[in-house]
């Protein structure tokens, strides 16, 4: 392994200096090869649905695995995509004079080998690897066991390409021992790989935090709230808070607590509980709420889980001093908002919500690379550093400062 | 411990949503109180010495360790200009409008919890504290045993600006349990603390990046090199050279190796050699440089070695690629030069050296808060995520995302 990560950090200086047009040549041949060869990744990927399915694997899951041909072009067109997004390496995010006469620089460079490790969908083996070599990085990419096949079949098309090229196959190469003691080795390689983006459970996230030795840029939980401040128009507030619930709820961004204020409660209460029984959203209240409307009692625990489910959980509070503390204390940091037409009280909810992503009159649901303009994502950060919220390929990049004297010494 | 720092991460929030004057105000506060107390702190600080003494401390750590009326008025000039930097909280760093009509702002916001450990120099005590409190951030110190009255009368006396102002103390203090033990428990406290800034040896680096949960940016050794190509102006190469190295040998942006072009290096190397004997500089070579001018040997050692001192490595070599892959290999992606009137050449190592500071016909003596404009520092960082290079109050910041909708909901 640390040969073979040795020679992922030698390569990263290779990748890192490849111009613009010649990455977006790359790119597309990998599209192109990908599509010719579409045959042998769905047969490769029926060895993992054939295994899926003698391993009981739900069939959400297998759902996910599943790769036919419109999946596979979907895969292309978003390579195709994120080759022609703009050239994020080379930016220069700020420049000025000092008074010694020098010009410095701050130009944006990529970040060098990074760790990638996911589970499921192997679209997120291609669509990774496009974004970390647009952002001119080298990725070592750790799928789930249960994609295998589908993974490795992809990688090779995409190395036969860099190949192709010239280019070492390293630059875009699947962990050599997918096991979790592969990973227990990735995580305290500081010297050849730096970043580790762990995607997946909380366990697995907890336990590549905890170990790590290498930066790591965490996908985490998302237990996002909506409140309803006394002002808050009602036909918007129903709308949103239907929305931000029921348009999708396994994903992170969905909203697993709404706080209502006492002054709304009793108008609005009665009318969204209508709205979420016909998308029969499972309520649960705290005693306050359960006086104005008949739902089960919603313990302390509810208010701190991530259901990923088409539950929800309601609380009446008295204050929006209440409602940031309820956040700050509960939440996860990532997505939050304020439904209010009173100015100070949004200023006051934007300023002190602790969160990635701090929303006014609009659902949670936005938080998200696509809907961001990022094109595609490399997922939503739950970290406070380097990266926030949703990343793209922006957020695979560090910088460097360039400095231009003229002969200049320290006096 | 624990107890000690849940009040800092709750106060994280407090000092975050200060007001820009209030903050200036209660800075300057701050430096008044030192100024009228410096007789005690002057005390305090006769203890550490008397310590020292007995402890046999060297010289030069004595006198770094000593504080006179005048060095005391040097901390709160330096207070003052910290207030007086322009705010870093709240900057819009980005800003845009989505398809879907959200408008989408990317403000700087305050990391949160800050631990910074450190050594000798009582003034870092003042220093970080204005430049975490100016940033909004909370931090907890941790300087060394041989400064402790001295730090402690100085936390003391921020403390007593705070409680003034009726804001809690552990936004400035000490870490409670100054010792390694105190040290270990605090880098496992993600819970409470967002980031650990280790400056200092080797070693104490070392042990807290490979065991610190909480995210590190940390302030490494620096091994810099100055590569003089074949088309350098000799009279400002020999400056420069001079300059990077004798300027001051113990600090971590001074010049250790020096790479020479061949066919530059029969012309240069003599002179060089009589303005380093003037500054009584130990120079080391490769075998190519001892058949142009008579010196020591350098081993393969010398050129991974941060002499800190007034000694200089030299190595000939036949190509700007040597040259880019030597300091590749054994730099540590601190600061690096060409001399050079070659703009390939300039342009190529710009790109090419994996530095966080490349420069160009410059010392790298320059790389520092003060030489870069940021006013006062918080140290040059040598990781490659979240802060590169001389890190300033901008760089004690994080961001969020603060979106402005209509009503608006995801389709």
């Amino acid at each position: 392994m640390e040969n073979f990560l040795a020679k992922a950090k030698f390569s990263s200086r290779i990748i890192a200096n490849l111009e613009p047009q010649t990455k977006i040549d790359i790119m597309m041949q990998m599209a192109d090869h990908i599509e010719k060869n579409r045959d042998i990744i769905i047969k490769e990927n029926s060895k993992d649905i054939e295994l899926g399915r003698k391993n009981n694997l739900s069939y959400a899951l297998l759902d996910r695995l599943l790769l036919d041909e419109k999946r596979i072009l979907s895969m292309t067109n978003s390579i195709r995509e994120i080759a022609n997004l703009r050239e994020p390496i080379g930016k220069i995010l700020d420049g000025w004079v000092v008074p010694s006469g020098l010009k410095i620089e701050k130009v944006s460079i990529p970040i060098g080998v990074i760790g990638i490790i996911y589970e499921s969908r192997p679209n997120v083996t291609s669509d990774t690897a496009a974004l970390c070599f647009k952002s001119g990085n080298v990725c070592v990419l750790k799928g789930g066991k249960e994609a295998q096949y589908s993974n490795k079949i992809i990688a090779t098309l995409l190395q036969e390409i860099l190949s192709r090229n010239s280019l070492p196959s390293e630059i875009i190469s699947l962990l050599p021992d997918n096991s979790r003691e592969g990973v227990a080795k990735l995580i305290k390689m500081d010297r050849y790989v730096d970043l580790i983006i762990p995607r997946g459970g909380e366990d697995l996230i907890k336990y590549i935090s905890q170990n790590s030795t290498v930066p790591v840029v965490k996908h985490d939980k998302g237990l996002c709230h909506i409140f309803i401040d006394e002002s808050a128009d009602i036909k918007s507030a129903i709308n949103i808070s239907i929305n931000a619930k029921c348009q999708r709820t396994g994903v992170c961004n969905t909203m697993e607590t709404l706080l209502i204020h006492r002054n709304i409660a009793k108008t609005i209460l009665p009318k969204l509980k209508e709205e979420y029984d016909k998308h029969k959203t499972k309520l649960l209240g705290c005693e306050k709420t359960r006086e104005i409307i008949n739902i089960e009692i919603a313990s302390e625990e509810d208010f701190y889980t991530e259901y990923l489910d088409n539950i929800l959980s309601i609380k009446i509070i008295d204050s929006l001093d209440e409602a940031i503390e309820h956040i700050n204390i509960h939440g996860s940091g990532h997505s939050d908002s304020i439904l209010s037409e009173n100015y100070s009280n949004t200023q006051k909810f934007l300023d002190e919500v602790d969160s990635a992503c701090v929303y006014v009159n609009a659902s949670t649901r936005f938080t998200d690379g696509a809907e961001f303009g990022f094109g595609a994502e490399v997922g939503i950060s739950t970290n406070r550093l380097h990266s926030r919220g949703p990343m793209g390929i922006n957020d695979l990049t560090t910088y460097k400062f360039k400095i231009y004297g003229n002969g200049n010494i320290r006096e």
